[in-house]
């Protein structure tokens, strides 16, 4: 598989904004016949991923300490989410993401989840960097310059 | 099995607040090592479901239309939540309650999960009732009342 | 969104064998620092659900009785399956699915996941068609032929 | 919280046969009206853990390295499931587990998940503990005693 082929499963970045595409699955759904609501976290969490691979950030090295770094996870801190329409099984969703601030410590990415042109969900996330002790760590310059901030 | 041992897997309501422990297993956890952030979503989600079963409300029976009448579900709407400290495996959480607001097609629900007296987690949860269409219905009369609305 | 697009989000059937690339993301993972075991089998359920989708079979429509037609979902019966070499946070893999056997009423899907050409997870499938009530139906004819049974 | 409290959230064990009650929540289920395959797995992971915390064996002092000691944690190697009938929203499940069999490196556990006296789901499951490598370690000498090897 080339890098451009896995870069094409992570989405895409026009003008600052990243999409990805998401099928719904079984898993996804409830018995009341709609996606259930705790769901499009893990939508948004997939989006944030995909966004930070294409700036060149992967979980796997943030949180390796092979090269004698502390190993780094991203962790959100705050949500405010609105459930405007439900999506249901075969659905096809974008994901969009966007950096709205970018702090020392913290950032601020809005994000929200299409069908079509229909907003189904909408997410204010400020997210930041932990240590294995739960600890907020600052971004490295490299990751703040790319996320653009 | 005695409807009172049923009531007991369902956690306590004292003074308005309903509480349900809950178990920190394997599926709950993420690679950084502690509990993925959606998952407080669905320990939220399972405490105000019990609430409402000690107020005598079934999922089952709301969405079931064998009285003739239009099946309904529970729905978020929107939440405001904040992610104060991580929980971990093994860890016993309790989820607590409380309705704050009840008007006539919504409620606020005051939630938090706690570890022991640390606080982990909080949430304003602001739900409706739904039907098949995903259009917003009233409470029933009952519901409201049993409720504390 | 054009259908082909849609058709490429669903993975490719080439000699029978559907593949449906995924992947692995913090929701896949667990504090063990792998992919949570029942996990694959959400991964599984994905492939089986796109492979019926190349082959027009739809799940909304299966469950739809707008048509006047009783409404059908796929259950899996039986499931035989190896864990073989773990899966980690970011790792692109590959969901194999082939149809080994189609009776009237059900059928034995294979299943793979692979990381580039090590195979992490094996499976064999019973997969059968029931309705509402969790009574098995007949596969429909056109299904049947469709998935080259 | 009294350590005999969390004992009984942690379900009983009587003639080397562990049970543990479960609730069917909304995240448990899918749009066809049931419980999702692949959350029986949940349930038995539940219920394994269960019955290893009542034989003294804790997942995070598993996974520990703070005495010096390899960090471990429990794997499914291959399981063998049939589901038999579903379960539904509300419905209280009672996961039922004990050892098969119990070798050096490998234990088989049998499982049912039960409503009532109705079984809906089997399982037999070969577990091992592997390190952070993924590699399979022999069970402890204190384990295979207290699990009745």
């Amino acid at each position: 598989m080339t890098e451009a082929s896995n870069l094409e499963l992570s989405g895409t970045v026009e003008d600052g904004v990243h999409r990805l595409k998401i099928r719904v699955y079984f898993e996804d759904t409830d018995f009341s016949g709609i996606v259930y609501h705790a769901n499009y976290l893990k939508y948004c969490e997939r989006g944030r991923s995909d966004f930070l691979r294409h700036s060149g950030v992967h979980h796997a090295e943030l949180f390796s300490s092979d090269d004698g770094s502390e190993p780094l996870a991203f962790a959100v801190k705050r949500m405010e989410i609105d459930f405007v329409r439900p999506a249901r099984i075969d659905d096809i969703l974008s994901v969009e993401s966007r950096v709205a601030k970018m702090a020392g410590a913290s950032m601020q990415i809005d994000q929200r989840v299409l069908r079509g042109d229909d907003v189904l969900f909408e997410a204010k996330v400020i997210a930041v960097l932990i240590n294995a002790d739960g600890k907020p760590r600052r971004f490295p310059e490299d990751l703040r310059r790319r996320m653009g901030g």
